[in-house]
């Protein structure tokens, strides 16, 4: 799984990133870049680095879990950008880079003097892209973020959550890694133009603003009925149907359950359930027969079907449901994931050896290319790679990386 | 906005896209490449096309605003793949695209007889992109899936929802949008990969898999404990603070709440707070002075702040704690951020005018490209460049496509 020799390492070869990003918004993006095979050196300030190398409670000297798995298979270089030689160093690497990435708080890298403006000016073909937390002219746009405010802010969390309920966060970081991966996908589509165009551009993007482009089904249901998307728990928002939801199962622990959906489009789904659920008398009957129907009973559907589910553990439930042409999936939690022996088979999950962390297995860039994952290198240590790319970008020798280090620059 | 003369359209211009999508996973993913530039030509079935056109209960005639919103900036061609002459036709566009995409159920493809292999020996430089429900050599590999199964199965549901609860299903369509985006960027590294090789790729997706990406904060979680990552409602999975949550407005609606969090990172946040709420005679108080003694009190202190929030509308909260340079969200609905002016100014959300529809205000690409939004153009009819594209990507005449009319073959 980790053979560079599926060229896979090849696909954005000979790209290179400057990255100012910390914690997971940019981290995400500029890692998609790493894996996709860019050479992404994280600039980092010596007193240390990315404060996203500390996250998660617990950590220890050791760089934490959360900064081993937003940035894997980066080079990291530190340097001291409050120094006047620091500053130069790096607008130095910035003539010398493809694509400059940050997600500072808003004005942060002007402030630094690393602005669009100035690096065009020493690079004018550099692809320049910042996340921010509300776009420029929001009333909102120098106010700090956070993905739980996006996803306020964006509309995620008005649309998760029981009806009557109060509004839930989603447990998934979609204001960051969501955010993150729009702006990955704008990067590259501006690569591409540069490498036939010679063009440069400027990207930026808002986490509120990126939470809209996962919300529309949403979007859709009001623009037909005028109102503001409800919360329909575990039903889908654009289709409510029963079946349709999460079912508990056998034995009863808090993920012991399997969701079950019966397609509107494709009414076999009921017929299927009834066979299963050893209901086929009930094919046919007008109460169940249609999807109106089944929403008009819809507790006793339910209770059909948990009566079923309940039986069960949700591997086996998953396993007949999913056998028998029913879309069902069981809910399945982080440990079960980790352990679960065909992620790792299939380089979903990867065993990276880090030097300080020891091993550790963590997902992997989910898309296989050319029938295998792409390879997972181990994050860097702080300023591990400080001395080998001034010299590969800079041309530095020993002796002046050797003085930089001296004065306390780098 | 719209002013093509930005360039946008350029960033992907030359590339085409086969797009056998329907839904949403796919045609997502084809729908930023069309953003960026690329020609998207959507190969429907002449009964009806992409089913998607009809989703979204109460659709009348019209292709429904879900369509119109996963579609935009393609165009549509008709053909009837079951016909010999149709499957011809289509083996002749692969080896003119660049692009080819699809995301029918297991197996299907290769049936209709369109897999990889079969096109990969016409056109031996094409990027063919796939998204399935659940990996190759997963268990449940022919299973069928939708949004909320690869959201059960990928770990999502497990870590949304209130301690002690039951999992809940996120609003946002994460299985289907989240999984087109990975493969959007995938396929955006292989075409930059072509450009410098002329190399072809093959790459797959699975949604379940591709849940992992954005639960990553769950797994370093996991990393840290030994344990599944549990639900912790409001709260940050990877580091719970006090406040950090959901708290009431007024005038009580279902969306009446604003989103304040106080990092761990950042003790001046929790001073702010205090300030605000007028309560600084507490600033120093053992009690709250640190996360942990917050955390202890984690009931006075969501009181204290729920009593100040429930004084003031969302918007006013949200105002005075931003302005104060505390975290804070407002939980806006899809009403609300439809028609809250800034979005359309800021091309955040544009109007597009559709043949059938009428005016739609939808939420376009949010990362712009130097300094502007991307254009949207309406989502194509049904078959509306069939004559169009033919005359383009294979040089039929007027009379050859009159011909395939009327053995309705398109």
């Amino acid at each position: 799984m980790t053979d560079e020799s599926n060229g896979a390492q090849g696909c954005l070869a000979g790209v290179r990133v400057l990255d100012l990003t910390q914690f997971e918004a940019g981290p995400s993006c500029t890692e998609a870049l790493a894996w996709l095979g860019a050479e992404v050196v994280k600039v980092e300030n010596p007193q240390g680095g990315d404060p996203g190398r500390k996250s998660i409670v617990g950590s220890d000297g050791a760089d934490s879990p959360y900064f081993l798995l937003f940035n894997a298979n980066k080079k990291s270089l530190t340097v001291n950008l409050k120094s006047p030689r620091g500053l130069a160093l790096v607008k130095d690497m910035a003539a010398k880079a493809d694509v400059f990435v940050e997600n500072f708080a808003p004005g942060a890298i002007e402030r630094l003097g690393l602005g669009y403006d100035v690096l065009r000016a020493l690079n004018p073909s550099i692809v320049y892209a910042q996340v921010k937390g509300f776009g420029e002219g929001s009333p909102y746009e120098r106010n700090l973020s956070f993905d739980m405010i996006a996803q306020a802010a964006g509309g995620v969390m008005s649309i998760t959550g029981a009806p009557g309920g109060p509004p839930v966060k989603p447990g998934a970081t979609l204001g960051d890694t969501g955010t993150g991966m729009l702006l990955a996908i704008s990067i590259l589509g501006a690569l591409y133009r540069r490498a036939a165009t010679g063009r440069g551009a400027r990207l930026d993007v808002a986490m509120q603003d990126a939470m809209l482009h996962y919300i529309r089904v949403a979007f859709a249901l009001t623009a037909r009925t005028g109102e503001a998307a409800p919360r329909v728990g575990a039903n889908v928002i654009s289709a409510q149907v029963a079946p349709g939801g999460i079912y508990p199962c056998t034995p009863g622990g808090p993920n012991d359950y399997v969701y079950v959906y019966t397609s509107r489009a494709n009414p076999a789904h009921w017929r299927r359930v009834l066979e299963v659920i050893g209901r086929a008398d009930l094919i046919g009957d007008p109460r169940y027969d249609t999807v109106e129907a089944r929403m008009e009973h819809a507790d006793e559907v339910h209770a059909m079907v948990g009566g079923w589910t309940r039986q069960r553990d949700k591997y086996e439930a998953m396993r007949i449901l999913g056998a028998a042409g029913i879309p069902a999936g069981a809910v399945l939690d982080t440990l079960e994931l980790r352990d679960q022996p065909d992620f790792e088979r299939r380089g979903v999950m990867q065993v990276i050896q880090h030097p300080d962390f020891g091993a550790f297995k963590m997902p992997a860039w989910p898309v296989r290319l050319d029938g295998a994952a792409l390879p997972v290198r181990p994050s860097p240590l702080l300023g591990q790679h400080t001395d080998q790319v001034l010299g590969e970008w800079l041309g530095l020798n020993a002796a002046a990386v050797a003085d930089l280090h001296a004065q306390e620059v780098i």
